[in-house]
């Protein structure tokens, strides 16, 4: 384990699986300085995952949690996704043709390009030179804006700051969501208060791409998932 | 002068002075195709661009033309500017000491980033894959956002998406305010319909940095700027 930095973190925290989880990493392992949290409302259909983006963030003890109404946002995809509201349907992962997922109906387009610039943003203005976000092998897949060399190259743009250059980090990027379960187990995340089926009914559809996923990887662990299923 | 494109196009839009060149530049001379325009109201004091920017999107005959209330941004950068309303006053140009304008108080935190960002998801989400924005060669001085190293890098992220890859071109980031006003007077742009001052007050202050810009400017190009000054 490497010293714990004593310098503030800003959190990018959906309130989904892989950011509870590396939000207990940075507040337990990674940082001793101030920690703070920023998730958003863009009008994702799944927006009871703010719910638990605040539980989290009260879990952790965060110096100070954003919640950014970025609903426009919605409004300028809906015809590109999913995954706001209005736009097309959720489908079954079943039912996404193999050619497909290079690209998914669930891609938001430009989604963490633009959720990072408002982080960063609000880290710079507020001195905060480390940015956390919550990047996870498994959606290499289907989200170029997920892979490393997205990370990478926004990394690049953020270093010709002159004055006050950010710095975003993803510690969970190489590994597995299921390797994500077993570090969240590891950590005391309760997983109950974490949220991932994109349909946002009151209980998760199992069936969706992320629904999928996540049921795969506690099988992996080898641990139930705590939250109610269809 | 190459051939005109026939694709759609997409241009920030603030309701300034470069980038109401700009959208002339495009619908007159580079885009045969439907021009699309897109404002931000970002919490910046001088709002009354975005009059500006209606007027012109007006004259011009855009197809559509988007203004975004993404006014919480202000909330998020008012530590760390001064040109969103709360942040601390603008200075007047003859008060930033030389040491500063590396990164001038009237820089706003990786506003660029975010605002091209939004406008990128939109274009993708329209099927639109040339985006405008209007960097001029005088704002490299204080602004690492508006540089070619900062065009390059940005697109070398937009690259990576694996369907509707979006490119940001920035036609005037070669040519100063001067070469802007004598293109636009060749465009028949509106002078007097284009705000620049950063106080946004009634008439123009004549003394903040963009004011001192664009008046020497205007001199340089030996024409009166129809704007009130206070």
């Amino acid at each position: 384990m490497t010293t714990r930095s004593s310098q503030p973190a800003l959190v990018l925290l959906s309130g989904g699986l892989d950011s509870s989880v590396l939000l207990h990493l940075v507040a337990r392992r990674l940082h001793d300085g101030a920690v703070h949290a920023i998730s958003f409302d863009y009008g994702q259909r799944h927006a009871r995952e703010l719910d638990c983006a605040r539980r989290q963030a009260v879990t952790v003890g965060v110096t100070e949690h954003r919640i950014v109404d970025a609903t426009f946002f919605a409004e300028l995809v809906r015809g590109g996704t999913a995954l706001v509201q209005g736009g097309a349907e959720v489908p079954d992962l079943a039912d996404v043709p193999e050619a497909d997922r290079v690209q998914p109906p669930t891609y938001v387009p430009n989604r963490n390009m633009m959720l990072l610039s408002m982080a960063a943003a609000h880290a710079e203005a507020s001195g905060i030179s480390d940015i956390y976000y919550g990047a996870q092998a498994q959606d290499e897949y289907g989200y170029w804006d997920c892979t490393n060399k997205f990370l990478a190259d926004i990394n690049a743009v953020f270093a010709l700051n002159r004055r006050t250059p950010v710095t975003v980090h993803a510690p969970l990027i190489d590994q597995s969501k299921a390797d994500n379960v077993r570090m969240g187990l590891d950590l005391g995340v309760d997983f109950a208060q974490t949220w991932s089926c994109y349909r946002g009914g009151n209980s998760a559809c199992g069936t969706c791409p992320t629904c999928v996923e996540r049921l795969k990887a506690f099988a992996a662990a080898g641990m139930d998932d705590p939250i109610p299923y269809a």
